[in-house]
């Protein structure tokens, strides 16, 4: 299997990438580089570290990079803010690419109010385009993850979740722009039509949809992408639901299930423990106050976290948007429905849509499209220094006895190797994304790699009971990959011929998602420099 | 431009056929290959006609189908019911194609109440799901599109359309098994995992998504496909709004809009006009009754017709679902909405969830995931012995005054031509498909090939106006594809590219959706036999 491949950029092609973009434009020197390596990576770590980066400020620079790249045999890795913290941030799965800094590619190209869709660069961030919404006066709120910093491009290509009814955000994605690896540029869907008025309504032109091929892959640079928008509801109504046991997250998964498919819950609810939402409370006691152990809590410690903080074990968040009149009634039959669990209960905030801006609650503004940094407190209540974590992110189909089922086979490996198991779950309609965070000092580096070792043995796991994640850390792109393995690995084999036939120098993202095109992947077997 | 292109089919690879599927499984007789030929093409037609047909029974046979057609040279042309009538039925693109028919995977491989799938064969029609659900007494409703006949899968690979909340067909679809031009096969998404338990569940795996690849295109055959359905709803409520004025249309839609975006109307509403309307309804007097003369039906009829049959101009019906109380409180919102237009009426027909069997509308049956034929009298309306029609059907953006403009810009392409312009609207959120519907005497071939003058017009006015049709007749392919041309047509040559590596001996449906291939394209143009 591929690993620690790494490849290095010539002064010939840096000169050519400087000549193209000017010499601000282009970074090499190994301290202003260190910013762009996994947040979370011990100091000495080197594995997934770049050689250099660009930084293109049009379409037409982004061409003159890949250009370049296919000319000189450069590996490029491509990212538009780098936020994917727990999977790796900015850093190249094959260590010495030049990444591709996509920040300056920073403009909103449209709102439009009328049919709730916006135009971007892949540098725009939830906030920017949040704020200018704000400051043109639309009635419009963006679908955003629960921290806004991260790109809005960046984040559906890596098939993000959000928190509005258009929440799961490739879905609400419309029409790309794409930089392929020779240098053209492609626009999906109506945008072939020259002067196109549909572009950004219509999510399929004629013949094949290309968009999400664009997604969690390595066969082009999106340049732009619609994203709809909902209109400001005339109400909404944030809700929380609290249970006290751990095997409620059954009964909480099946009901909720039920609600989504009738559409009483307007928009993709998620499921938080104990830990996660006592430990993003501003002002809250730190993990050490109840547990100064570095094992994982105990179950008792648990209990105590969340009866003192008056949250449940499992906490699930919800919202409702629409005619005061709809949200009440809907509200009367989720709650009805809930109290079938023993000892849960609900809680709600519910204000006029206009006035959403004023209510201080974190739950409350994610779900209303308002972007914050809160849930990053997470973070420091498990080790307010140098608090690190890697993810590991199962699908699993919306049964609560299955998903209780894995949580206990992941959160016995994580058991085992004295980690706190602590997952959290976004809620679509039939299935549901499991994270498994686990969290260390990002200074240990023995501690880190006993984490990567947990996200190893959960990788194989959950493919033991027919489960893949739906993202991974560079780091463990080959060995999710490497579950797709049903007749002789045709979804890996496939996928290789379109790489070949896109980009056949392996210019883009070598090894993203376990892509690597025939060529790459030769290389990548044979020039392993150590086990990851 | 690609056009009368013809090929042809050796004895040896019928032989060969023959010896993979038993001699039943390969038609080349004449007569018998008569039926699947343009459904309304005039008796003389030639030019999209097949040599052969094979009717593989498993994917295995499907396998040796394609593997025979690389060794031997053969072109196929594939379909699933063939049943897209209005745009070729299951002609071949290609004269002289071998026709792969696949009504005879007809296996409904799982239904799952629960979760509320169902993984069908492409021989699957609405008509089977329906009744299987029925038999097995789920409480499940399918989305369907109106005719009842069509394969659930060649609909959705289509970009087909239907009426419960689930309707935009591609997006409730959920994994595919694919068999290759090399005989190879995939699963997309979770598929790829050897016991995948997620499969029809979650709509993405790791790695770009594939499913919309096999979309409108000549990339696979597809052999399995996952399609959400629905629970039966508490109640339910078929509605309908009639408005009096043909520019009536403008407020109709721009209401409409906002009451989609606000999910106040829960299905993809549709729009026809008292034609269609007044053409379905069983028993109604026909068009010959009204207006004699084959040339245009005017307006100050067209009034008459929506008097005497109380009905509008403009006949739009929609869908509401859930719990009673929340269903009538948005009645009174949507009726308050539709109002704002003098003298439109609204009128509903309500029931329980499990009552709609009993309710005797087509509109109700249809929007509830009953399967019919009941607007195929549309047809005999216009012409009661050989009824024919082509259509033509762009996208626009969901902004009444712009559909109005694109609406009289394409009906005086009709009028100059004498045919009715009977245009009927399906609308998702942001954007409408409006499906142009010209209709002729079937054995009338100057009536016929006037019709398709008024489709290739109807394509270039809306082009001038930067619009293109989401599905096209197998004669218009070409044209439709052409008009994607934005950047020295990088959607046409990146297609191609993805043809020429998934596909070199452009084996399977070459020319559909305008894909060729660069071999295809060339050969394609070269031995033209004819103008189309």
């Amino acid at each position: 299997m591929a690993a620690a491949v790494r490849v290095s950029v010539s002064a010939r092609a840096l000169e050519r990438f400087r000549d193209a973009l000017g010499a601000d434009g282009v970074v090499s020197d190994r301290d202003a580089l260190g910013e762009f390596r996994d947040p979370y990576a011990y100091p000495s770590w080197e594995e997934h570290t770049a050689s250099a980066m660009v930084m293109p400020r049009s379409v037409e620079q982004v061409q003159a990079v890949v250009r370049i790249a296919g000319e000189c045999g450069v590996s490029l890795w491509t990212f538009s803010q780098g936020r994917n913290y727990g999977y790796g941030g900015p850093a190249p799965r094959v260590g010495g690419s030049v990444l591709v800094n996509l920040r300056g590619l920073d403009r909103i190209l449209e709102i439009n109010e009328e049919l709730a869709y916006a135009l971007v660069e892949p540098g725009v961030r939830f906030f920017d385009l949040y704020e200018a919404i704000g400051q043109a006066g639309y009635r419009l709120w963006p679908s955003i993850p629960d921290l806004g910093w991260g790109s809005i491009v960046g984040n559906t290509l890596d098939h993000g979740v959000g928190f509005t009814p258009l929440g799961d955000h490739p879905t609400r994605q419309c029409g790309m722009e794409v930089v392929l690896a020779d240098g053209d540029v492609l626009r999906t869907g109506m945008g072939g039509v020259s002067g196109s008025r549909a572009w950004q309504t219509a999510k399929r032109g004629f013949g094949p949809s290309l968009d999400s091929l664009f997604m969690q892959s390595n066969f082009g640079i999106v340049t732009k992408m619609g994203v709809w928008l909902m209109p400001e509801p005339e109400h909404y109504m944030s809700c929380s639901v609290h249970v006290q046991n751990e095997d409620d997250l059954a009964p909480l998964i099946d009901i909720t299930r039920g609600l989504l498919m009738e559409r009483l819950i307007d928009n993709p609810p998620s499921i938080g423990s104990a830990f996660i939402v006592a430990g993003a409370m501003p002002g809250a006691p730190l993990r050490a106050h109840w547990w100064p152990d570095p094992g994982p809590v105990p179950s008792d410690v648990i209990r105590r976290i969340a009866m003192e903080m008056e949250i449940g074990w499992w906490n699930m968040r919800f919202a409702l948007y629409g005619p005061r009149h709809i949200i009440e009634a809907k509200e009367r039959i989720v709650r009805q429905a809930f109290a079938q669990i023993d000892g849960a209960q609900m809680r709600t905030v519910a204000c006029a849509g206009d006035e959403v801006v004023s209510v201080a609650d974190m739950n409350a503004q994610v779900q209303a499209g308002i972007p914050g940094m809160d849930l990053l407190r997470m973070l420091d209540w498990h080790n307010p220094e140098n608090g690190g974590h890697v993810d590991f992110s199962p699908v699993l189909p919306m049964i609560g006895g299955e998903v209780i089922r894995v949580t206990k086979r992941l959160r016995d490996v994580a058991d085992r190797h004295g980690f706190d198991h602590d997952p959290a779950f976004i809620l679509t309609s039939r299935s549901l994304v499991q994270i498994n965070q686990t969290y260390f000092d990002s200074h240990d580096e023995a501690r880190q790699l006993a984490a990567f070792t947990v996200v190893r043995e959960q990788i194989a796991a959950a493919a033991e009971l027919g489960y893949s994640a739906y993202r991974s850390h560079v780091r463990f792109m080959d060995d999710v990959a490497e579950i797709y393995d049903w007749e002789n690995h045709a979804s890996r084999r496939f996928n290789d011929k379109l790489k070949d036939a896109i980009d056949p120098g392996g210019v883009l993202s070598p090894g993203k998602q376990g892509i690597w095109g025939t060529q790459g992947r030769a290389r990548s077997t044979t020039t392993l420099t150590g086990g990851a």
